[in-house]
C-alpha cells in the first residue's frame, strides 16, 4: 500500500473572464504542465461557455499520468450559486442563470466525485490549507477585486450555507456610507470598496485616472484624492470586518484579489477602522492580513474540496 | 405514574438578575418541581454570586430521583465568556471578570460532564430543539431585552467561536444610525434596539414613559413617538439581520426576549427593512419570527449542551 498515493484532484475555477483547470496534488501543489485556460466573458453564449469548460477539463484530464487515478473534481465558481442543484448564476456571466455546471462536469467524469462551491469558499480553503490561514480554525477569506467576495471556516469547518452562498461578505452594511449597490441596498461593502467602485469614487472627486493600477500609482505618488479614496475603502473594509468578527469570533481575515494590493496601507486603514468600531477584546484580537496565496490559489482551493473534503460537510 | 426519561441534565442559567437551575429531561422538558432560583444583581459580591450558584445547584441536585443518574450539567451564561478557561465576564455582573464558573460547578459534581456556553447560544439550541427553529439547519437565535444577544447554528452545528462569543449579534453596525455603544463603537444594533435604548430614544423625543412595558402600551394606543421609536428599532433589527444573512445564508431568525414582545409590528418593521436592504434571493428568503420558547427556554437550551451534545462541537 502506498502511503502517499499519487491521486491528484482536478480543480476547475470559473470566473467572469476565464475558466481554468489543473491537476492539484494532495499537498496543495499544482502538477506542473497541467494548467489550462479558456476565456469566458460577456460576449459568449451559454453554449460557448460550456464548451470552454469542457475544453479545459478535457485537456487537463489528458494530462493525468497513466499510473494515477483522479481523487475527484472540485469546482469553484463565481456566485451566487445554487448548491442543492449544483447550478450557478455568476453575476458577471449573465447568460448563465441557474446553469447546471456540476452536471456538465459530472458528464465528463461519470465515475468520479464532483463537488462545487462558491469561489470565495475555495479561496478560503486554500488560505487555510497553504496560505495565511494555516493553523487557524476561524478564518474569513476575502477577495477584493471587481467585486468583494469571501468565504468562512468556523470552528474548523467550512460554512457553505444551504444555498451555497454563505461567506458572501460584500453585502454587509457599512455605517456612514450610502453608495448604491447592485444588490438593491445601499452602503454595502462591495459598493464602496471594490476596485471599480473605489476608482469611480475617486473620479467623482475629480481624479482623472481610470483603473485600480492607476490608483495604486497615484496613491504611491501622494495624490490627495487617491489617498482619500484608498483610506475610504480601507475604512469600509475594517467596519465590515468588525461586524463579521463580533458576530463570528474570527481568528484571522486573509484578503486577496487584485485591488487588495493597491497599497499595503489599505490593511492599516482597515485595522484602524476595526479599532474604532469596537473595544470588545474577542473582536479586536482579529488579525487582518494579506492573502498568502499565489495565482494558483483559486485552483488549490477548488482541489481542497476533494483533498480536504472532511472540512466541507 | 412517572414518565420522566431516566437521565435528566442539570441546566443552569446565569443572568444579570438571577441564577436558575432545573432538571431537564432528554425530550427538552423541565422536570416538574426541580426549578430553583436565586437573585444575582449589581449589589452582590463575587462570593455571594458563587454562593447563589452553589445554592440553586445543590437544591436541584437534591431533586434528582433516586433511580436517576445525571446525564451532565449544562451552563448558559451572559457574555462575554472565555470558553477555553470556562470563565465568564457578564457585562451586567461587574464583580465577575474572568470568573471560573465552570470549575465552580464542576467541583459540585466532580464525576459529571459540565459544559458552558454563552446564553445566546443556549437559547438558539432551544429554538432549534423545541422552538421556532425546529427543522432548520441554519438558525440565528436573538434575544432583544436589556441588551441584544444571540447565537448561531450553521449547517446544523452550533458555532461557538474559539473564545465562545460567536453569535453576539448586538454589535453588527447598522447604517444610518450613530447611537453610541458601550462596546466603544457607534450604530451597533444593541445601542439602538434594546429595550432600554429604545425607551431612551423615545424619551429624548419628548415621550414621558419609563419602561418597555409603557412603550408597548403607548404603541398600542397609537402614541406617535412610541410608534416612531418601535419602527426605528425594528428597522435596525432588520438591517442587522440582512447583514447577517447575506454573510451566513440563514434559514430563519427567531427573536425572543422581553422587548421583542413590545408589539408584533416590530417583526413587520424588521422584515420591511430586510426587503429594502437587499434583493439577493438567498438573503430575502430568510424568515424572521418570534421565539416559540416559554420562559423555560434558557434552561432547556443549557440542557441541550448535554442532551444535544453532538450539535455543540
Amino acid at each position: 500500500m502506498d502511503h502517499t498515493p499519487p491521486h491528484p484532484a482536478l480543480a476547475i475555477d470559473v470566473g467572469g473572464t476565464k475558466v481554468e483547470a489543473a491537476l492539484v496534488d494532495s499537498l496543495g501543489a499544482l502538477v506542473p504542465g497541467t494548467r489550462h485556460r479558456a476565456p469566458t466573458g460577456q460576449g459568449a453564449t451559454s453554449g460557448e461557455l460550456a464548451a470552454a469548460v469542457t475544453a479545459v477539463v478535457t485537456r487537463t484530464l489528458a494530462d493525468l499520468p497513466a499510473e494515477s487515478e483522479l481523487a475527484g473534481v472540485g469546482i469553484g465558481c463565481a456566485g451566487p450559486i445554487n448548491l442543492p442543484d449544483g447550478a450557478v448564476s455568476p453575476l458577471n456571466l449573465s447568460v448563465w442563470r441557474d446553469f447546471g455546471l456540476r452536471n456538465l462536469v459530472q458528464a465528463l467524469v461519470p465515475e468520479t466525485t464532483v463537488r462545487l462551491r462558491m469561489d470565495g469558499l475555495c479561496i478560503t480553503l486554500a488560505e487555510h490549507w497553504v496560505g495565511a490561514g494555516r493553523g487557524y480554525d476561524n478564518v474569513m477569506g476575502m477577495v477584493v477585486s471587481t467585486g468583494v467576495g469571501g468565504g468562512l471556516i468556523l470552528d474548523g469547518n467550512t460554512v457553505s450555507g444551504p444555498t451555497g452562498n454563505a461567506g458572501h461578505v460584500g453585502h454587509i452594511e457599512v455605517g456612514g456610507f450610502d453608495d448604491p449597490c447592485v444588490c438593491g441596498g445601499t452602503g454595502c461593502l462591495e459598493a464602496i470598496a471594490s476596485g471599480p467602485k473605489t476608482v469611480a469614487w475617486a473620479r467623482r472627486q475629480g481624479w482623472t485616472g481610470e483603473t485600480g493600477e492607476h490608483l495604486s500609482e497615484a496613491y504611491a505618488a501622494g495624490d490627495a484624492i487617491a489617498m482619500r479614496a484608498v483610506q475610504r475603502s480601507g475604512r469600509a473594509l475594517g467596519q465590515a470586518i468588525a461586524a463579521a468578527t463580533t458576530l463570528l469570533d474570527l481568528d484571522i481575515v486573509a484578503i486577496g484579489g487584485g485591488f487588495s494590493q493597491v497599497t499595503p496601507d489599505l490593511f492599516r486603514f482597515a485595522r484602524e477602522a476595526i479599532a474604532l468600531r469596537t473595544q470588545l477584546p474577542y473582536a479586536t484580537r482579529v488579525q487582518v492580513v494579506p492573502s498568502a496565496l499565489s495565482g494558483d490559489g483559486p485552483l488549490i482551493g477548488a482541489a481542497a474540496l476533494i483533498h480536504r473534503a472532511s472540512l466541507v460537510p
